[in-house]
């Protein structure tokens, strides 16, 4: 593609409202362009970004053995309704009514679809197992669009679904799908993780999610340097850490005025953050439940409002925590606490430890559970940096932060149940069809890889997702230049090496300033000075010193460059 | 593809709703699925011939210089409202609020969305000519979605836009587009006529359609023997007939009671169609019109339209003629008549004719306009069989049916105009860029190609679009037939063959229906008889006498098969 002739429209100017690299990025270099709050124009760089991206999920999905359909994106509320997700999903579901004022609604995701397909067109056991997967358009009203590609309302998603007869033969699937998750991510060049996202499950038997590891990341993981267990925080298992034992000390009240924060409490008491015991006053359906952690520990919301038998717990609001408290944010524990109590195992076992005293400007020392309080005691902390591995009981974890590229599970019988998507088995019995569910936030990679792979000049793509392999740049208007750099152009293309050709009549800064903001792998310039030796220089993106550029004897070029795009 | 991990669910049963040949085959051979009324969803085999659709068109596109982007399907109304078309598309739009009750709908076109990207991006004369490309889904709200994938509520478009900086350097875009056209649908090996759009244009100069021909098509079409006229009914020019001269015979008043049809009074009066005038009454505002024709001609709608000014005219209803003539519908006249009269060319020369005498169960021989009535002369004729070629002036018009599968034009300013995309021209000046549109309905093809192509037994694919180029029957249990099967389907995969294996436990007539339902261009069966000789059995689907099948030796199955496929 000559520059000339694309449409490659970039700017100096970030948007106002982007906050990570992929988002300023895609807009500077003209890649994408922003339509709607999260939804966006795909110009041609970054839909040839896109196409990889599908073309590497295709043919993974593809050699597994799945097949691929196309669903509608508008679809008749019928299927959802049949779920319940048409009210579970509330907001989040764009609704429309059609002329006739039929109920209507845009596919947040095809679980219903997919399987009223199987429900009608699997009759036996003969035709299981089946994989069916779809890459196409899906839509969700987030409340907050952001990050550019990384959270849009409009997004592509690869969804693969698997039928099964029974759950062993769902975890074969599923395994096939792991491996082909594993490939499709290690073909990308991306540096990620296969987490557990299960609270329970180790190594994602039955769940996993394939998290892409960046700074930006709004999903925390945790991982083992000595074993291969990785996990989400929300989900990874947790121990409970040993404290030493020794003699309980007579409780204390200490007035603490003024300080009502953690951070201040434990540096005007001069305790140590592994005594301190935070209480959080949690609203769950009607009642309004204190739970006890370690300072140091955070919540893991959902094994709480698992332990409560709530699908979702939220903080209490000032009014709610000085009822149940009579005190001031800041001053609540566990002691004389007459609501529901729950305590974090590690924060059980603490001896000696400091909370609040249910009265405003006061504090306890020397609490223990079993003497001074009691409670339920349960695990629901998050991991944390540090924690024993629950997996090889060795190794300390780790933190990182992660973008979900892909989710993968075992669906079981939800929607197969409810929808009545049966099969006769050998002995001609109706049994229900176990599915599997396998999704990639293709659009969403786009962006992710951006993140994983950039530097302050722009990006850095990795081979396999680059829109063009190289980025050849023409300086001077000397007709030797051109006539040299249109050969190696088309000895470059017919080697099956993809070249962008900045053939614009702009100084060479500009041009390789372009050059580094779009970040194609490999850049060769083709100019006078070089050419009087029968060399063009070329430079690999991750390379930032100009002065290392290498020249290349132009006869050698097209061998080279293949040998970089390979190695 | 393996039939028996394939997901191909043929039946037998016609969806009950299915006129068109192309839904039955569809539906019966498993590649398409309803979800909803005018939604679908693409099955394996349904989407493998999406893909070759889409290929062969981004392929053309490409080569022609056009550049692929990729716009969201969900659009904030802003830029509809621009335009006026938020409201001018009525209920053909489906709208939808978002959380924040922002006004959205789905895209049932781009130009727009493509437009606000041209305005944003293109500043110079420079930057042009441009094309830009996308293949997407879009959506439309049908007042009746019909004939399966012939007219869908979502359904897949190709649509280019082409911006210029003048009318002859679009004349020039719209050219290129043409070309590709051309090539796209030659190489669909589909039989289809381009065909003048725009009445008043010979040889589609600033618009075209591209027909696919076919008895069951929608739109009707004439075109010229003689010449390369081709022009859809509504839009072809027509030239007055040619009457002989003959005296003028006295007016005459003619009693007949129930002989209100056309054809009845014909008869009854035993004169010639070419003598015999009707005179239709059309609403067009608020004014009621006669418009009056030769008995064998239709109203072009459109002509008569422009003709009046308006928009669009409707046939008055029975109370409108009573009231307009003062007589039942059937016995309308222009004699006499008060109100605005339009007459057509053609029945403006009749002499002696005979026209309704705006008096139930009577009518008027030897009626002459001139001395019985005036009225103003328009061509407000459809073109019919027999016409003379308005281009060649020699040819006798003949009469087609089609499916609209492309349809290419220049806009001029209608969108840059209203949204202010403009560029600078050499002398710094600002001008408004000038377009073109060309669209192309992908998934409506997959369908149109059936409809030229199938008979009685199924479909019959044309070797570019099918989705597989060979079906291959295995006939009976034997390892022998099964280890010659697999290195057959083998060595074809390997030499670019795409197989579809037939491998099932069914009866070779089963499978043989299923082949011809399918409609693969060529089977092979592999049975243990011809296989004691070292042959297979070869029949192309178009050979439909199964004596006719070839015998070939194994050793040149791939050879025989290679040398067909590129035939």
């Amino acid at each position: 593609m000559r520059f000339s002739r694309a449409l490659i429209p970039t700017v100096k100017e970030a948007p106002a409202d982007a906050a990570n690299a992929s988002h300023v990025l895609l807009t500077r270099a003209g890649f994408i362009r922003r339509v709607g709050a999260g939804m966006y124009d795909f110009l041609p760089l970054g839909l040839r970004v896109l196409n990889k991206v599908e073309a590497i999920v295709r043919e993974e999905m593809d050699r597994s053995g799945a097949l691929e359909v196309l669903m509608p994106a508008l679809l008749p509320a019928e299927y959802f309704k049949e779920t319940g997700r048409y009210d579970v999903y509330g907001p989040t579901i764009f609704r429309v009514k059609d002329r006739k004022g039929a109920d209507l609604h845009l596919g947040p995701t095809h679980e219903e679809i997919v399987t009223d397909i199987a429900r009608r067109e699997i009759r036996s056991w003969r035709d299981l197992p089946k994989t069916l997967y779809q890459i196409q358009v899906k839509f969700r009203d987030e409340p907050r669009p952001r990050g550019g590609l990384l959270r849009c309302r409009e997004f592509i998603m690869k969804d693969a679904y698997s039928f099964d007869v029974d759950e062993a033969a769902a975890a074969k699937s599923y395994e096939v799908m792991r491996l082909a998750y594993r490939r499709i991510f290690d073909r990308m060049a991306l540096t990620y993780r296969m987490v557990a996202a299960d609270p329970g499950a180790i190594g994602g038997s039955t769940s996993a999610e394939f998290q892409v590891l960046v700074d930006s990341g709004e999903d925390a993981i945790v991982a083992c340097p000595k074993c291969d267990y990785a996990a989400n925080v929300e989900a990874a298992k947790v121990l409970p850490v040993e404290v030493a034992d020794e003699p309980l000390a007579a409780k204390e009240r200490v007035h603490t005025p003024g300080h009502g924060s953690i951070e201040e409490i434990t540096k005007f008491l001069g305790v140590t953050p592994q005594r301190m015991l935070k209480s959080l006053l949690y609203v769950a359906g009607s009642e309004v439940v204190m739970v006890v952690v370690r300072v140091d520990h955070d919540v893991n919301e959902i094994l709480l409002a698992r332990a409560l038998g709530v699908d979702e717990v939220f903080l209490a609001g000032e009014a709610d925590v000085k009822k149940a408290t009579g005190a001031d944010v800041g001053f609540a524990g566990p002691v004389g606490f007459k609501g529901k109590l729950l305590v974090d195992r590690t924060a059980a076992g603490v001896k000696n430890g400091v909370t609040g005293a249910n009265e405003t400007d006061y504090h306890l020392k020397n609490v223990t559970r079993g003497r001074d309080f009691e409670g339920d005691v349960v695990d629901v902390r998050l991991a944390a940096t540090g924690d024993t591995c629950p997996n090889c009981r060795d190794g300390k974890l780790a933190s990182y932060k992660g973008i979900e590229a892909g989710h993968i599970f075992i669906l079981g019988t939800k929607y197969s149940g409810a929808m009545g998507a049966t099969y006769l088995d050998e002995a001609q019995q109706k049994k229900t069809i176990v599915m599997g569910c396998y999704g990639i936030g293709v659009s969403r990679l786009v962006a992710t890889a951006i993140e994983q792979h950039h530097d302050e000049d722009g990006m850095r793509w990795p081979m396999p997702l680059a829109p063009y392999h190289v980025h050849m740049v023409t300086i001077g208007k000397e007709e030797a230049v051109f006539a040299a750099a249109q050969k190696l152009y088309d000895d470059l293309w017919a080697a099956g090496v993809e070249v962008l050709w900045d053939d614009r009549d702009e100084r060479p800064g500009s041009k390789f300033k372009d050059a580094d903001l779009i970040g194609l792998p490999l850049r060769i310039t083709v100019g006078a000075k070089a050419l009087a030796n029968g060399s063009v220089e070329l430079k690999p993106r991750t390379e930032r010193d100009p002065k290392k550029a290498e020249l290349v004897p132009l006869a050698d070029a097209v061998a080279v460059v293949k040998t970089k795009l390979s190695s």
